[in-house]
């Protein structure tokens, strides 16, 4: 018999399982609904009885989630989650200790993935900012090995930095990163740009333009792709100036569907970090894309008791 | 015989001491000239002398320096200094060690003040954002009851993020904030503007204008005066931000000779700093003038042994 962790990342549409074994490796890995209408006590449930078979003869020695929005990571509550609106001060931590009788965490969705990426990343660092590039834009700091969580548990909000343009945010803020680099906005901007001749257009015949064909389209030469990600990448490495200058990480690591972009990005962010950051003779500072790519939550959440309890 | 500790402020022109009780009172003083060209052991032998004055039958059991510019934390070293342009290098820790015979702190003038408000201040949280609003625009971190140093010593630089506009920054990056609310731009800023008629002119009669003499023609209704106080408070809440956004403060210090202005620039630093600030219902979230002022450098230096040793 073995001891586990069990890593849960709570999406809007899917909740992902991972067991973890001591040394880092998820040695098992399942999926259910996330069914916002069902309630919290039918995610557990089902979370519980997912877990339950994948665990086989071992035992799980401790139990970790992530998920978006603003959780109280002290009390282990979500206090408002956009993938899961109606869900409002749920007290996951509990639900979660009363099935599984063993310590719970429970964190933001990106909190967890960056201290996966720190723990199991293997970057050799105590200080690493990361941050994801998808429908949103997250951010996580690990500081001297420490998670920084923040005085309202809304630490590491990346994608609201920056404040430049007159784009309205979904939050509230005017001119925020995400306004500028979310999926929908890097996909409507080249929608609004592509001419028939593009290797975009062939691509997408007709359908939908996804950040996976954008990032097609550029290795192809599609030019407004090319430039789309551009843009985007370079108003990235300015708002990372701003992290740079504050926290001073030795290595950045990008996580999240758009980074699977690769250098058609990190390039131009790259670049444009360099121009916003204080010279230094010798500064460590690495722009890399994540090593651990989805698993990255689940290894996070699964070893979150460790920081958070 | 009492035990007290020593923290030292080592400024461009002069150094001041101050002995520290175990209770956090400055219970005697002094001050000498620091000399760049005499060199670094000279200073030190001064700073050595001075104490060994002050202390009368008191032991000294710890002592720590904060100096300006780039300094490494963990060895003592002074890297590089604005203030002390020709010394580099120098392992001010082990220098003062081999006077003192006791544990030696050395760390950037900022990160003292940010620790010195966090530990005297008084204000009562674990999440502290301090900076300095004067000659240039500096800044401390406090996470969780940590000082932030970041992987090459370089966390907290606040005057240098933002990155708006043309203004070339001392630093070599465009669009600091330190470019746009530094003591001399302010100063810069309001001859250009002033007419013969305004309590500013009456007030400078011809000699140079300061920042406090600013702040008084601001309180008796100086319009380019008020002016000048309000675009900059906004230019800063702006860049608070980010700060907010990163790193989620319960209180934001404000510290440095412009600080002394008082609510004509907190006021338009607060209310700019709410537009750029996701909305959180009960965000726990104050912005302050420093309660310390000129003490909380020498406060902080003398007990950064406890962080950084």
């Amino acid at each position: 018999m073995q001891s586990e962790f069990l890593g849960i990342d709570i999406g809007g549409t899917n909740t992902r399982l991972g067991l973890v074994s001591s040394k880092g490796k998820i040695v098992s890995s399942g999926r259910l609904k996330t069914r916002m209408d069902a309630g919290p006590r039918a995610l557990v449930e089902g979370i519980f009885l997912k877990a339950a078979r994948m665990m086989g003869e071992n035992q799980i020695i401790q139990v970790g989630a992530g998920i978006a929005g603003l959780i109280d990571h002290r009390k282990g509550v979500i206090r408002f989650s956009p993938n899961l609106a109606s869900w409002r001060n749920v007290p996951l931590k509990d639900m979660l200790e009363q099935c599984f009788s063993v310590p719970v965490a429970v964190s933001n969705d990106v909190n967890a993935i960056a201290w996966g990426e720190y723990k199991y990343g293997g970057y050799g660092t105590e200080n690493l900012f990361c941050f994801t590039l998808g429908t949103g834009v997250g951010g996580g700091i690990i500081s001297d090995g420490a998670l920084i969580l923040g005085a309202n548990y809304a630490a590491g909000e990346f994608g609201h930095t920056s404040f430049e343009g007159n784009a309205k945010c979904s939050c509230g803020i005017t001119g925020c990163l995400e306004a500028y680099v979310g999926n929908d906005r890097l996909v409507r901007k080249a929608r609004r740009r592509m001419n028939l001749a593009s290797p975009l257009m062939k691509l997408t015949s007709g359908k939908e333009i996804t950040p996976r064909l954008l990032a097609r389209a550029a290795r192809e030469g599609d030019e407004v792709a090319l430039k789309v990600f551009a843009q985007a990448g370079r108003r990235i490495g300015k708002a990372l100036g701003n992290v740079v200058q504050l926290l001073d990480p030795e290595v950045i690591v990008v996580n999240g569907g758009v980074s699977k972009a690769g250098d058609l990005i990190l390039k131009p962010i790259r670049e444009t970090l360099k121009r916003y950051t204080m010279p230094l003779e010798g500064r460590k500072l690495r722009v890399m894309r994540s090593k651990l790519g989805d698993k990255a939550g689940i290894l996070g959440a699964a070893t979150l008791a460790e920081v958070l309890l």
